[in-house]
């Protein structure tokens, strides 16, 4: 007997998301049932549900920041047991044969299957995300969640967490590296802690001078201000890597000169459209690239879950209930969140 | 004594280029004296002439793709001596010091001496490049030549065999991995030789048809023609690495979404201007990169050069003399060239 269970979901792009309940099916032979205790609020999210890629499909529940506790496993399922402490992420399934799968990319799969958003490739119903009470999902895109991390900051690790780590480790940051992070929201201020806990040299780009204090705390040594063309000039040629975690298009040309030779500037903050043109030529007469990447594998998931237990790495939050979703997507439109919403889903069942 | 010399050298921008006579430098101790052979005639030679960077001072003589015999040399030079066949490309010095020259990457010191246009650091005089009939330069930026290369196909080495071999060596080619190359000129057709030889799968791109029966005799395995949506389609995906050799600015974006999970396309044709807009979703979807590289460093040349000699590979080129120089100029900029422009110099002194 499938379980219904409590959500709050979009039912169209231009209407606030409402209480909606809907079915989670029974374990098949390698799934976790997860009872969720709370879900972070991703960007990704609001595009979603107001299909600003033109992909969403109604109603739709979603949330793939996702920390919970084992209520039952599938009889093939070994690796997790009831009472396990857990997170999904942005992917439940993929393909399993490609390349990337094979590699440990699941992200890079043609054929993944979204958190929310995607078609279950056994049942065909659609997938929905951690605005909810409970998920059932494949024990190959589970994680184990270390103990001792305080699990309200553990639920964005599964997707801004990942997001930064993926493209640190991917392009090498570590001590004697330079690494800059461009803006600091829910995705820069992990990268500032993730890069600094990986022992690089860290520095952070932004705008506004009120971050100073937060950003030092989170681990960046320097901070430049970026619309100041003398700091920017005082950085020329410096970075390894930069990580641009700002969520809307931009001009990437005043970041590129700040690379180092060899250097890449990675874009992590934003899916969609066509960047303002960009000037090759310090790029060709410093042998620097600008990158995209995408969240992260589930081994690396794992790997950076159990690095982050090991620092005592958590996001930065503020708890909302589910009933305050609609006012938090409004206030993170402003930048308004330091810097993460994260749902307690027990205001769900209250 | 300096010793006065015959050339050819651009007196303005829009002017041909015409017989010129100067003086190159005695021999300082660590100074190769170069009778130069044959130069190459490439695009950036051109663009200086005809100050397209905005950068050229006047008169100039170009050329940087030179190959010829060594007459005499400094007192502290050991590496080189007289009747030595030697190379001289892009540069002449560097600052020696800084983090790229420590590491072989002389091409990106930020003050690095180019082979024309740029100032002896010492007697801050112009340097002038090889449509000349001698060239000295430090030791330290000479290559050696090795023994059974055709010195006409060698020339054009020194810029169009590195500029392509340094990206495909810092990029990885080689066995099992899968390489594009766009366009089929000076540079187009020694990626085909060199990333063949180094054990790629090799496709070309071109807009023209009657290049197949070439790019395939050159390396190529596959050959698709870029202005084909069908044949583009087919080929999404596929490529760890593409060498973009166009001579121009160009709309990269259908190029992008041929590159595997985790490829990089590198710009080597062209220095200058804002791309057309890049599209980044494919590039966040799958972790692609797009790069610029320039030239090489010496080390690598000498690597390069003697990777050639192992497995005879040279430039396909047509061989003018220094006062058709202008007539192949013309050609160059409508394509007209299988594949390289080379001077040979013994033309000077007639």
């Amino acid at each position: 007997m499938p379980t219904n269970v409590r959500a709050y979901a979009a039912t169209s792009p231009t209407d606030a998301l409402v209480p909606y309940r809907f079915d989670r099916r029974d374990p098949r032979p390698d799934d976790v049932v997860i009872e969720i205790l709370y879900c972070g609020v991703c960007h990704s999210d609001l595009h979603t549900a107001r299909n600003d890629w033109g992909w969403s499909t109604y109603p739709i529940v979603p949330g793939h920041e996702i920390v919970g506790r084992v209520v039952e496993v599938g009889p093939r399922v070994t690796k997790f047991k009831a009472g396990d402490t857990v997170g999904v992420g942005c992917l439940v399934d993929s393909c399993r044969h490609c390349t990337p799968c094979q590699e440990g990319d699941e992200q890079y799969c043609g054929d993944f299957t979204g958190t929310y958003g995607g078609v279950d490739r056994h049942d065909h119903t659609p997938t929905q995300g951690g605005y909810s009470e409970r998920i059932v999902v494949s024990d190959a895109f589970v994680l184990r969640i270390p103990d001792g991390l305080d699990l309200k900051g553990a639920a964005p690790l599964l997707c801004a967490g990942i997001t930064t780590w993926s493209p640190l480790r991917h392009w090498k940051a570590g001590k004697g590296s330079r690494v800059a992070v461009v803006g600091l929201g829910g995705l820069g201020h992990m990268a500032l802690k993730l890069a600094k806990a990986l022992g690089a040299e860290v520095t952070l780009f932004t705008r506004s001078r009120g971050k100073e204090e937060d950003a030092r705390r989170m681990g960046a040594d320097h901070i430049v201000l970026s619309t100041d063309p003398a700091q920017m000039a005082g950085v020329a040629g410096r970075f390894d890597l930069i990580l641009d975690t700002v969520p809307s298009l931009h001009d990437l040309n005043p970041y590129v000169p700040t690379l180092a030779p060899s250097g890449t500037l990675v874009l992590v903050g934003y899916l969609g459209g066509l960047e303002p043109a960009l000037n090759t030529v310090p790029m060709i007469l410093g042998r620097k690239s600008v990158a995209g990447s995408l969240i992260g594998g589930i081994r690396e998931t794992q790997e950076m879950l159990d690095f982050c237990g090991q620092h005592g790495i958590t996001s930065e939050v503020e708890v909302i209930r589910m009933q305050d979703i609609n006012e938090a997507y409004e206030r993170m439109l402003k930048s308004d969140v330091k810097y993460r919403f994260v749902i307690d889903i027990a205001s769900l069942r209250s």
